[in-house]
């Protein structure tokens, strides 16, 4: 079991969230906004700290809407009342859901009805990486109830916000980093050749957990001789065996705040091809790393690790990016590709994430998690050795 | 570790999928579509088999066209064909994402353009207990580019295919089930007054995946004197104590299908009131199950199990509902609730919850899973103790 009095405290003081709220804020009156209605879980815990499993259930849609000024209005189900009412929000509007005939609607038209007349500007998240978490028909309802309304994205704004972290944020994903390599340290403990990845699967879970993290929602990797194919199924009862190349990459979560990074392992012996691939992606990686300074972009740090990359490989495995935001999310903006030109900031977590193909259709990943700090990034993982770690 | 030769087989034969796509193709040309676009994970699991975590980042959208013949159709980030190659699918078509300006919108739109251009209708999900998985912005950019195209709402449609189960499907949920039922017998066996809640989860977390659960993805709970209050929080570290009621919900996994139950405990000694919320939810419990038969509804389920809650409280607790459908989700349709006249069928899983107020402030809930037989419902749960147990 974890030891508590190691960890930071869970939650925050009120005052994180009136200071979130308060940039947001700030941002609207330049944009001339009324007000952000928001849906997703991490837009709702992100203003109003309201942090529950239950999302995992489809069934519930659950509304946020920031003012100009003042603090949010929750317009969520009843059943999520006693909980949102410990939060720093006052205004809480509940109705008794499920209810397919008016799941929040009418509490939404009477809460908008005032902009709508004023023909306001309001703010959604219509953006790269956000989703519509309510049915499409109750917001064509929505929508035409209140044709007075100039519905326009707001998903710059809110990513903008969220992809710089407080001091209490990065020390919740510290943290999680910490367990996660904690975690990944043990593993030539519990795995041996002969056992199926199901199992390793299993172990590395478990050992996640009594470790300190509260879950490990993901978990993907693989295992294959002299390399892996694909780094997103399920594991199998295949066996590890001698010449294995092993692959594990977990988000696993604390206080709501995720890690994502990944771990190589050679089972026995290791390719010579397998280990020039390590090389050369460690190399990468460091390339990221040293690159991830205030001023640049994820772009520049893309080319960074693809100059590395081309020494092996010039498809860099069509992924699509070498690493992305973290935080609420597994995965959040910005994205190191050659398309984002977001200029990195301090206070900016990252994964750093290049990856390659090689030898016959095999492809290998890596990826430590980062701060970005004013004189350049902090590693919050423990970094990958430097050579493939052969596990006899 | 769990032994997998008592386990059934992972995943399932082609047949599966091609039963699943000619019952939709019949309800189609019952309803002249031309094809189905669909875009979340369990609807594209359904038809394709396509089974991922990945699915945990926001970033990519995945889609699947059910066309009127045939099978159907991947529109899919190139991170995932390998994967989808495996399926039975064999039209795979791919972009490397992520592509803000254009993640799949084109493919779509060639996809689409031959129905638009005969002014056919096509079904998507925009109905009760769904979400739109793609941005908002490029989903209005597709509608507008497409524009012959008669968009109708198909959630019934799938739901209803969703809700009667194979017996493939009842086999890994009874399986799930099982693991769930032996998780909860172990309970007494690790926790003890002065254990922090959290800490209860933990090992809770461990003994599902040690027992064959391939993850505990939803844990909820709570421990109060003499009740709980909310059953949607994180825990906390407050410790055990003698005259607690404990209830630990959950959502374990197995091969992509969930159980959802949940049992309750005193610590040391119980409460007259707490024992008699108990006894009167097993009793309504009860109710649920007998009333679970071919040609009832859910507003009869409900109305059973409203029927003995209200010897204690005429509320229900307000969760809104007494039950619901169960599969490749947590909570699927139907509903248990005056207003879903769903009629059950053979094969269909479902939730049996009620829940109740009492004392002051308190809540109890039970939950066992069924499924649905010619004759009545069978458990997949091992049935809740009569009494409230206590642990010492």
């Amino acid at each position: 079991m974890p030891d508590p009095t190691t960890s930071p405290e869970r939650g925050f003081p009120d005052k994180e969230f009136s200071e979130r709220t308060a940039k947001a804020q700030a941002l609207m009156a330049a944009s001339d906004l009324a007000g952000l209605l928001l849906m997703s879980e991490q837009d709702l815990r992100y203003f109003t700290g309201f942090h529950t499993l239950f999302w995992q259930s489809p069934t519930r849609p659950w509304f946020v809407y920031v003012p100009a000024s003042g603090k949010p209005i929750a317009v969520i189900p009843e059943i999520g009342a006693e909980l949102m009412r410990r939060s720093w929000v006052e205004d809480i509007r509940t109705w008794s859901a499920p209810a397919p005939l008016d799941d929040g609607i009418s509490l939404l038209k009477d809460l908008l009805a005032p902009m709508s007349k004023e023909r306001a500007k309001i703010g959604v998240m219509k953006g790269h990486e956000t989703h519509l978490r309510m049915p499409l028909g109750d917001w064509e309802q929505l929508v035409s109830a209140l044709p007075g309304l100039d519905i326009v994205d707001v998903t710059a704004l809110v990513q903008g916000l969220r992809m710089v972290k407080s001091p209490a944020e990065i020390e919740k994903l510290g943290h999680i980093c910490g367990i996660g390599s904690a975690t990944f340290a043990k593993v030539p403990e519990f795995i041996h050749s002969g056992m199926p990845l199901e199992d390793v699967f299993r172990e590395f879970r478990c050992a996640a957990i009594r470790g300190g993290a509260d879950d490990a929602p993901y978990l993907v990797g693989a295992a294959d001789q002299g390399g892996y194919a694909d780094v997103i199924s399920p594991p199998s009862r295949r066996p590890l065996r001698a010449g294995d190349v092993l692959m594990l990459d977990t988000g696993c979560t604390w206080d709501g705040y995720f890690c994502d990074f990944d771990r190589n392992w050679a089972i026995s012996h290791a390719s010579e091809d397998a280990r020039r691939a390590y090389d050369v992606l460690w190399r990468a990686t460091q390339a990221g790393i040293e690159s991830a300074k205030p001023g640049n972009t994820c772009r520049d740090l893309f080319q960074a690790m693809s100059a590395v990359i081309s020494e092996m490989d010039s498809s860099g495995g069509d992924i699509g990016r070498l690493g992305h935001g973290l935080g609420m999310q597994l995965t959040e903006q910005p994205s190191h590709a050659a398309f984002d030109r977001t200029v990195l900031e301090e206070n900016m977590v990252l994964t750093i994430e290049p990856s390659l193909s090689y030898g016959d259709g095999h492809m290998m990943v890596h990826e430590e998690n980062i701060v970005v700090s004013a004189n350049g990034a902090t590693l919050l993982t423990e970094r990958a050795a430097l050579e493939l770690p052969i596990i006899t």
